[in-house]
């Protein structure tokens, strides 16, 4: 078999399963996202065996989450997400707290010496927004104020967990801490975001017709398209997680007059790149690390610990938004998703982990994502999909004459 | 820079690079494809620098040409194609002879003994259905009978191509012909078209009903989105392109009742990721092995023949339609683009072509590709786009139902 007829297949298999995965989850009343990943899992190369990830697929299962958080952005306004500033605050703070303290007692009492069990907690910190993200659509409840808390929360979090990333990091090298050059990535993380979130949106609000200059009738999509690839590797630039500037670039875009066709085209691509993220995603799970009983023991403590952590850290975070949403709340933050695999694939390639801690940090920040998803949907079951605000409301229908008639296709 | 974030400004140039080069070109009135392709030869390393082409590059590259022939044969009726079978293989058989023979011809007074001036031959030989196709598709003219007969000779062609490949790749070894084999090939490649072509049509046209039999509503779209992805893997593994494959996948897809929505589905996806094809496609000219007078006058000699092979045997082929017909036509098979490039990277592989020779074979697969669109847009131009048959009118009235709004997208 050629190359191309290789890499043609592994795109296929990964496509098909992920539809199959997705159609027995929906079927069996769990969200289409935890049947993705277990799919991956299994034509990965722990149990099937039919998928090697590389790199193409890597760059396919990236562009899927960049498209992802940037649909989620398109469906956030920055006036809804201010509103919630504070709990989202809250909730990302002491989010990463508790969990940071539960991870670095686990891993102390467990032997690590302080700086690795600093690096160990640093990968119980932070969310996933692209899987709770997706979750949230798939529901439809992207409009509520649990979804808005969750999502600003998972980019302080995103913040907070990069910094601390940055220290522990430094930590090893037993070099002590650069406090100057700390601060300066803060500084510019934070502003980045504040102009993106300012500006950006006020740009944005008013060049909905730029959008439609060039010849090409799709401009305005491919424009979106391209502000999203362009605030994704600026963030990625300044050390934060891609998907957090795709996610701002929605956001952004959210502001166009050309908001609603944007987000009815970006349906059928998302439903061909989306599912390589997290079929790659569950092929990462190599099940043989933890064939023995001290490392199931060990994945079971971890698991409690980073449930327990972001539970009741964000949950506490959200209390005045009430039990039960502060309960979503607290859900909502549980996945570890990639960005789990992201630290424990550095502490790796660092020489901090060994291959059963690597494979431990792995199997939970997947077993978060899997569990999340379907207490989430009981949870948000029967409440109501909306809280429209003043605002949304009186500008959604300004724009009716771009809008095209709203076709049954979900966000799946 | 990290990883990803390479990546990412990879993507991010690649596709902004191809938003400016077709808004370029389609002001100075030339399909938006020769911008795309200029566009790559600009950031690519033989003028700016700006882009390697990595694996994941060539591969979304790989994903978009699928994509493009999948949506081409979506718009192609089997019926329609059967009509013109005649001239269509005349234009296919007629279109390869010639240019080999003046290939041929070309290899041997350069010095070039006959094994080697045969491999060089069969570089003139294979059309490259996708910019071609694209062409016609911005022209909005696929329903044309010259166009039919392009896509229909390019089929052809795509198999005596990859025939002759297969004899002169078997012939610098020095062993002598495996005639079984290559017939084995030959019916391979045959049967698996015919298969597809009558009875994939056949199933499809009464699958309508089990595309929407999945939970998620965009199921029409993934199920067919899958077959373009299956039927690419198949045609590579049999030896074919992987382009014939998606070709087919879309023509039999042509025949379910959701046509119309999967044609609307498809126009934001190939937005996204068919201009990765064009630019990857314009990275991949070095200028600097054509820095000298000699060279210079072999790439002007190899493109005349180039030429005149196609638009004469592809004309003559299809004379019975007409002058102008048979010009279009002639035009049509003139551009090498991608297979013209993958015999040369064989070619060099094998050790048979020098590093001048390839690049020569790779400038004039290009310079076909960029002088037959605008050629093409000129004699079409003010022509009827369409010719309708009463089955096309028949049928694509009968699913009103499924039809939503045509919005004024275009197909760029």
């Amino acid at each position: 078999m050629d190359h191309t007829t290789e890499v043609l297949l592994g795109l296929f298999i990964v496509f098909v399963a992920a539809q199959i995965g997705a159609e027995v989850a929906q079927r069996l009343k769990m969200p289409a996202v935890v049947g993705e990943i277990t799919a991956g899992c299994i034509v990965g190369p722990s149990v099937l065996g039919w998928i090697k990830v590389t790199e193409p697929l890597e760059v396919l299962a990236e562009i899927g989450v960049v498209l992802l958080l940037f649909s989620v952005g398109l469906e956030t306004r920055v006036g809804d997400l201010k509103k919630v500033g504070r709990v989202a605050t809250l909730v990302g703070v002491a989010g990463v707290v508790l969990p940071f303290v539960l991870g670095g007692a686990w891993a102390l009492l467990s032997g690590f010496d302080t700086p690795k069990a600093m690096f160990v907690a640093a990968a119980f910190v932070a969310t996933s927004a692209g899987i709770t993200a997706r979750v949230l659509q798939e529901l439809g409840v992207l409009n509520r104020t649990e979804s808005r808390v969750i999502l600003g929360a998972a980019i302080i979090d995103d913040i907070l967990a990069m910094l601390l990333l940055g220290v522990v990091t430094a930590l090893q090298g037993g070099d002590g801490i650069n406090v100057v050059n700390l601060l300066l990535v803060l500084a510019q993380a934070v502003g980045f975001i504040a102009i993106i979130a300012i500006f950006g949106t006020r740009i944005m609000r008013r060049s909905s017709k730029l959008l439609e200059a060039p010849v090409s009738p799709l401009s305005p999509l491919t424009i979106s398209l391209a502000l999203c690839l362009g605030l994704a590797v600026a963030a990625s630039f300044l050390g934060l997680a891609a998907i957090i500037g795709a996610f701002l670039a929605g956001m952004a875009t959210a502001e166009t007059q050309q908001r609603h066709t944007l987000e009815k085209q970006l349906v059928p691509i998302m439903a061909l790149i989306v599912p390589f993220f997290f079929v790659v995603t569950g092929t990462k799970v190599n099940l043989s690390e933890l064939g023995n009983p001290s490392a199931i023991g060990a994945l079971l403590v971890v698991t409690l610990l980073a449930v327990v952590g972001k539970l009741v850290g964000g949950g506490l975070g959200a209390l005045s938004l009430g039990r039960r949403s502060a309960l979503i709340v607290g859900i909502g933050m549980v996945p570890r998703g990639e960005v789990g695999i992201i630290v424990a694939s550095l502490g790796l390639t660092a020489g901090v982990f060994t291959g059963t801690t690597y494979a431990i940090i792995i199997a939970m920040s997947l077993i978060t994502s899997i569990i999340a998803p379907p207490a989430l949907g009981k949870l948000l079951a029967g409440m109501p999909k909306d809280q429209p605000t003043a605002e949304d409301t009186a500008e959604d229908t300004a724009d009716t004459s771009l809008l095209i008639p709203v076709e049954e296709t979900g966000h799946e």
